[in-house]
């Protein structure tokens, strides 16, 4: 399974490209799209569209993670985060592909064993998992890794807002890996 | 001038075309576009999307406004609302239409003379307005409407989040109003 992972952010957005199986993965791709503050928020939702697009198009990923955005996070940041939230989840619908939603902590507790782990942890224990020479740059980048590697370990089951063709898609997967 | 409005919502969202010059504005449409809560955000921001595109292909407006939605105002639904917003954002970029974030409190202020007004007040005034036989339901389509005449009236010129091009064309609007 290929799991395409967005850490979404408009100033930054993280994307990343794993496959695999749970206990067996690999680093596919991973990019960070930018968008500058002063441009209007339609034109930054429509590059960050364009960029997600070439993504999908180009790695062509079974299924989608992305992070779930908490309303009491970061005020000041919170209104354009959770708009780019929309990108990946309309790309995936586009395509009928299964799109699931992870919290921050279940992404860490899911690549370090704990849900409050720090950045540098997480970074770290990606860049292992993921047998890289260099640990990723930005922290957005490491962080869409971290959300596609756990979405390919957790499987899309235990997520409540999972559509049912994600549900069965999860299923297949960890029966595929778990013969 | 036309103007198309959109009070933002994935369960309900409110979207309204006025024409005319602040003072002399006539309703071209109005209506809501639902999505169930039960199916997954993608497929409803998909659906969504496309009854948008057809409201901005049939009735070619020149300007959008859309509600501001805030971080604290209802922590339960304002994921699904701040997505929703993106979806007029995105068609107004495509088409390098200049889009416009009024707050609900301008709105008010607009329509009623009161910022505090109540839903009642706003949809009577709406009603008065347009001249309208019956009042516009439900309150979502009400809104829509009290955003298209509020940001008729107001030109695009207060709003920080306006793009150049917005700022421009608000001026433009305001001369063609005063001459």
């Amino acid at each position: 399974m290929r799991v395409l992972g967005v850490d979404p952010g408009l100033t930054r957005c993280g994307i990343a490209v794993v496959e695999g199986v749970p206990g067996r993965v690999r680093m596919v791709a991973v990019g960070v799209v930018r968008t500058p503050s002063t441009s209007p928020p339609g034109e930054r939702l429509a590059y960050l569209q364009d960029r997600m697009e070439e993504w999908f198009d180009r790695y062509l990923p079974g299924a989608v993670a992305v992070e779930r955005v908490f309303a009491d996070s970061n005020v000041a940041s919170v209104m354009t985060t959770m708009q780019a939230t929309t990108i990946p989840l309309l790309a995936a619908a586009r395509r009928g592909l299964p799109a699931t939603m992870h919290t921050p902590t279940e992404v860490k507790a899911s690549v370090t064993g704990s849900g409050r782990a720090d950045k540098a942890q997480v970074t770290a224990m990606v860049t292992r998992i993921l047998r890289l020479d260099t640990p990723p740059r930005p922290a957005d980048a490491a962080d869409a890794l971290a959300l596609a590697i756990c979405h390919l370990w957790r499987g899309a089951s235990t997520d409540r807002l999972t559509t049912l063709a994600g549900l069965e898609h999860g299923r297949l997967a960890e029966q595929a890996a778990r013969p």
